[in-house]
């Protein structure tokens, strides 16, 4: 499928479901409002999945893994070699999304975008390496326009794959080392904020690493000059390969009516090259959390999304995003399976 | 057991177990502090139960339930007929805490403390009603002091029982028509604010309702004056018997070293009686979440407890509570499951 077919196929929220839902909140065995956000989001997956009535039976996280050229820049705490290494954990089911995932139920989906070392091949790792990393951003173009649309193609796939054998919520996780930088990158591109209250600590970076982040970003920017009207050419300069994947990803589950749970920062910088290409992908994302990362509340404020979680997670991988799959699976859930006053005999309020 | 015994019971945190979780935190595969307030959580967990890494295996919801003569005032948008309704629809599993508590497997243990009508007998209702309903607290106390303790000891026997059965973790829950008005007294009495900062609308007074419930909070303080400095004496005279059960639950629980997810206003009322009667019971709760109910977030802050959700819940039950009980399981779950830098081969920080 070519990516304006896609971009074509996502459609706006169905107002028929929504109106289904929300008739059927108003008499459930609870003061109506009392269930505050989780209403509310029971009643845009309505709208979502053109189903009044949703289930979650099949949640799927999936990481997307990359490396990127700007760690020459000494942006990152940890070596490109971590990327590989933590890829290898989530095989072994080791990581903090892999133990997430497993409480909430959740298949956890391992794509090697652009990893910088040869994997070995294993039944749990989707191959879909477009490159061996990114080149350095602060030099120059991170892909090229055929490489992003590769990647981002491939990050289509994958979910068609999985939807295929069934997927009623995608949580969306990378792993990256280096891969905040570029995400500020594209935040800084796509909001027009100054890359000083986009970038942060990432990984944990200390003072001298956080400047030399702000430069590097920067340095992306004034080097490339992404066109922000173009979501694949800022994805190109700046983005990363696990970036695209995601954009292609959260892409293919709009145009399948699945519900998108956004991760941290990394995620949301892919969800506004997302939303940048085709608006109306906006209506089918959640944001899962608010990342400890500097600037995540601004390109969620640039979204239009409030974060459902709080907790100060700056991890990646999708673990906000698994822990928020809990809460939409509660809110689908209460809205299927609670009692309706007439059920139950129970008094509606009085007046 | 006397109250004295128990409140004699709850001892410090186990500073040797939160040595250990703490280590342990710093040597899984994630940069130090990434999981943010999932690391704190799963620290306290250690300290509460002594277990340097705890399980949450057994998960228990109890709802406590009862009836308010402050009703007569006109304080409430529901019948007092609604509470034994909606015991009804708890011992059905039609009630939004039972969807919530099938999803994260915990257990629903429903308790009359003192509803206003004379329940059927059912294997799953535990019987411990003190009183047919409260008396109106704006006219007069709540329940007479022997009242107030008999239910406080029958909170601390349902939770004793329930530790017999297996219990890792308590989610306080009630259901009371009029409820939010002597959690308001109470926390009026503790707190020393004015009504009309902590009264809000509970399950949805209009603006009328609403002065009506400032006014029966003053008249309740005025009639009643309660001693701040005697949390039996402010629980006896503005409280109920379903808030008293809650505090009989949480210190039993803290007794026994187990963690206490708190759900909205009503429950953090009786943690604030709990508290006032021994401070170091403050140490083995959680905040389960912020209530959308004016005042809410004043009580958490009195008790120094930061929320961990904040969806604009109102609804009590348990609701709110129970959701958290899944993070607080997540936050174990990582700390137990993740596996560490050694055991994955991953590459530690740089420097």
């Amino acid at each position: 499928m070519s990516i304006e077919n896609l971009l074509a196929r996502i459609q706006p929220l169905d107002q028929q479901a929504i109106a289904v839902a929300q008739a059927r909140q108003a008499v459930l065995t609870k003061p109506a409002g009392s269930l505050g956000r989780l209403e509310e989001l029971s009643i845009q997956v309505a709208g979502i999945t053109g189903q009044p009535i949703p289930t979650m039976t099949h949640k799927v996280v999936t990481v997307m893994a990359g490396d990127h050229g700007v760690v020459a820049e000494g942006v990152s705490a940890y070596p490109s070699e971590v990327t590989p290494q933590m890829v290898h954990n989530f095989l072994n089911d080791g990581a903090a999304v892999n133990v997430l995932a497993r409480q909430v139920g959740a298949r956890v989906v391992i794509v090697d975008m652009g990893v910088a070392a040869q994997l070995p091949p294993h039944p749990r790792l989707i191959d879909k390496k477009v490159a061996l990393g990114t080149h350095n951003i602060a030099r120059g173009a991170a892909m090229s326009r055929s490489q992003a649309l590769q990647a981002v193609l491939a990050g289509v796939a994958v979910v068609e794959a999985e939807i295929a054998q069934g997927l009623d919520v995608l949580a969306t996780g990378e792993m990256g080392i280096g891969n905040t930088t570029p995400s500020a990158a594209i935040a800084v591109a796509l909001t027009g904020e100054p890359p000083a209250v986009i970038v942060g600590r990432g990984t944990g970076v200390d003072d001298v690493g956080l400047q030399r982040k702000v430069t590097a970003v920067q340095q992306a920017l004034a080097v490339n000059q992404p066109n922000p009207a173009d979501g694949l050419d800022v994805l190109m300069k700046v983005g990363g390969y696990e970036i695209a994947g995601l954009v292609g990803a959260i892409l293919a589950a709009a145009a399948h009516r699945r519900p998108i749970v956004l991760d941290g920062f990394i995620a949301t910088a892919a969800a506004m090259i997302a939303v940048q290409l085709c608006p109306q992908a906006c209506a089918y994302l959640i944001a899962g959390h608010c990342s400890q990362e500097q600037g995540h509340r601004l390109m969620l404020r640039w979204l239009g999304l409030k974060p459902l979680l709080d907790l100060g997670l700056r991890l990646g991988e999708g673990s906000g995003a698994v822990l928020a799959v809990s809460l939409v699976e509660a809110a689908c859930r209460t809205l299927a399976e609670m009692a309706t006053f007439a059920d139950a005999g129970v008094s509606e309020k009085a007046g």
